[in-house]
């Protein structure tokens, strides 16, 4: 199956198409650098081609064209996925959905937006318009579009409320258009809704998403300094733990992350301080100073409505989640990081943070999970090969602590290391000759994957074919 | 310390002063009478005379004047508590708050509130004026004043997410007048706020209330029924573990419950028939019929937004929380109820139901407590005599189930048969002559007291004194 690039170009000749180089070239790639791993893999994939449709009109033809003459589609939003989500691995065509960005419909506790809009500009104009936001978003709310963060993310600033992006009544309702001869337009609620989400566009293009809300706050952001890495978990974990006590983010940056890292915070602490970052309601200040007051060794440094420094930090969303490597990166560009679950035990914690130091400073984002709570690991990790990272991923696993692979740009080795078989079976549906996004799902291209080593994809295309 | 009624009387006669006797009887009597136990032992008692001051100028006036005179002092509101306590065992002066009822503020987040404000009003209130509501309220919602919840209430509708009223943040100041030559004023929050939240209004009255508030939503009410207890309990708890999911209120109903005292439900099951009633966030109802289709038993055989009766059952949470035993009691006024704590484990819970049957309908309501959840019972209790319920409550002490025992009229024995030290250090500050709501505290009266049987306040005074 050979793609008629230029055909498929002429087709689509009339609608907004970016051919320059550069911008091709920057559209083609988003935070996989994150990953050393990932940065020599991917690092010199491209689209042949990007288009930037107004409608889910356009969407369909643009599918109907690239379906006629087997090209390739890879969608992108902001860019910001981690995972090489949006990186074209056999050319072809990228769809940046930026131009479809409308918030469609807010109503009590819900809205519809297309998948381009920017998260903290239609976040923005949900608070103007209802006095709502939200429940989560990812640390890139700046720059992530919804669509990005329903396709490729899976928690964010709010999971320490309302649990992950896939727990149930965290997405409402999806539409969908598949990759077909004639194109349908799905949509999906309820347990259809896992054949969509979190599959990075790879079996059905989201052209529409409802979502929850919730009432949006004056969140009081603030860092509390503790001594020990054991006490700011436990005070983290603590503060999840209240039903009363509405938070937003909880955070544990241990030592000496915010003294090396977080260039604003640096003046007020020192190299031993381990420091909680913190979103809480500002109705629930005294519920989380009487906490606090129980933990009798943690201190507020900082308090967004109050107890506020010479440079403000900016906003405490920015230090978290992956934000915090990204902040590493800009001084080390040699670090990386891991994405681990620990569960909701501390002593596990505290006995990965003891065996890995030296090799990772530990970061935490507690999340509500189940019946309890989670604290899901974001370690920034020191520099080092792919060899020595694939031991270290081998000695969280022997430890029972679940990996999220962040160097690999496959659905299974990013996540369960295991077939979604709602995602396949949709493959095969919504997408028959296998062009959205190809070679991210390995079930689809070799059912008997092993996981012995990294997963590399047979059709991918290091160069673009020239343009016409 | 001989009360001198007719001097604080004469004192006090420019006010708001009731002296009917039926008055005066009427609002001497809370919802005692759901325990035959404490049916025998208060029914003969009464106030001298009852006041309903307009402000809180007006009540450090009363409490002077009472103080001068030795006289007790019992506050009052709806007058719904179920473990007396409103009912002055030594007679004196009633304060009724129904007059001070006023929405003094609502803001982000939070309402200030007067204590006398009838619950029902004062959310409709909220919710007309800014789109919110209480985080909790009690199942007598429609008669309770705030004041009242706040100083004898443990949680309610509402608690299914926000915990008990105790936990940190679910109550934010609370301003108390103290019963002293000269009143003072006090302002508590944090820590504090356990001196005098729950304490019956013996150790200072409460005259303002700042509470945490939540977004109001057009919550779908439904009855969902269910073969097995079993079933029902782990589908209520697994509706309540789930944290996109928004709920108000999941509460458990073992079969006869609903065919034999819920009467306009009674058409619609069998007395075989187990129910789940819940109130779910209209935003949220996908994600919830996503989980009960997880649970294959479960069917909505109500839903108040779609699948209607005839005759509507009314507000789901007037089926709930004590209401529950309210609707047996009017089929069989020889009924009563337990208050049972059974912690998390469905085990637990079904043993429980297993070895009390017969004696017992169980009836659950889901609560989220610290890092997950627990079962508070509330199940109805056959007619038995009092020694009967005191061997049904030292088996389930056996169990290792805590008993809250509604049959008692004192915070300990209605708690957790110890001494609250912040109450009582706080009573010997505010209140030195010990007259508000005499006979409550045991820690008071009798600080050796061992709990081998029922308490008997030993300055009962049966009969009122005669008015002048």
């Amino acid at each position: 199956m050979t793609p008629n690039i230029s055909a498929a170009k002429a087709a689509l000749s009339h609608l907004d198409m970016e051919e320059n180089p550069a911008t091709v070239r920057n559209k083609s790639r988003d935070f996989f650098w994150y990953s050393p791993v990932l940065k020599a893999e991917l690092d010199h994939l491209e689209a042949d081609f990007v288009i930037n449709p107004k409608t889910e009109e356009e969407i369909i033809e643009i599918l109907k064209v690239c379906y006629a003459h087997d090209v390739p589609v890879t969608m992108r939003g902001g860019g910001t996925g981690n995972y090489g989500q949006a990186i074209p691995l056999a050319g072809g065509c990228v769809i940046h959905t930026t131009q479809m960005n409308k918030v469609k419909e807010i109503g009590a506790g819900y809205v519809v937006v297309e998948p381009g809009a920017i998260i903290k500009e239609m976040d923005a104009e949900i608070k103007e318009k209802s006095g709502q936001e939200l429940r989560m978003f990812p640390s890139t709310y700046a720059q992530a579009s919804i669509g990005g963060f329903v396709a490729g993310g899976s928690g964010g600033v709010g999971s320490a409320n309302w649990g992950a992006l896939r727990d149930l009544g965290n997405i409402n309702r999806l539409r969908v258009v598949t990759m077909e001869e004639e194109p349908r337009i799905l949509e999906f609620t309820g347990e259809e809704l896992h054949r969509v989400s979190h599959a990075y566009g790879t079996n059905g293009i989201i052209t529409e998403i409802e979502l929850p809300l919730a009432p949006a706050y004056e969140w009081v952001e603030m860092f509390v300094r503790f001594d020990t890495f054991r006490a700011a978990t436990e005070f983290s974990g603590a503060l999840t733990s209240e039903p009363g006590i509405l938070i937003k983010l909880a955070s544990v940056y241990a030592a000496p992350i915010a003294h090396s890292f977080f260039q604003r915070v640096k003046p007020y602490v020192t190299e031993n301080d381990h420091l909680v970052g913190v979103m809480v309601a500002p109705h629930n200040m005294d519920g989380f100073m009487t906490l606090l007051g129980r933990h009798d060794d943690g201190d507020v440094i900082y308090r967004s409505d109050d107890l506020q420094w010479a440079r403000s930090p900016g906003p405490m969303y920015e230090f978290g989640w992956n934000h915090t490597t990204l902040r590493a990166l800009k001084f080390n560009k040699g670090l990386t990081y891991l994405q681990v679950r620990y569960g909701g035990d501390v002593d596990k914690v505290v006995e990965a943070y003891e065996t890995f130091k030296g090799k990772l400073h530990m970061h935490l984002e507690v999340m509500r999970e189940g019946n309890g709570l989670s604290f899901a690991g974001l370690p920034i990790v020191e520099p080092m090969n792919k060899d020595e990272l694939d031991q270290l991923v081998a000695d969280h696993e022997a430890m029972e602590c679940m990996i999220f692979n962040p160097h690999r740009y496959t659905l299974e080795e990013g996540g369960r290391q295991s077939t979604d078989k709602r995602q396949i079976d949709f493959k095969r549906e919504a997408d028959p000759k296998g062009l959205l996004n190809p070679g991210k799902m390995i079930a689809w291209d070799e059912p008997d994957f092993d996981y012995a080593d990294m997963y590399s994809y047979k059709g991918m295309r290091p160069k673009p074919e020239a343009t016409e």
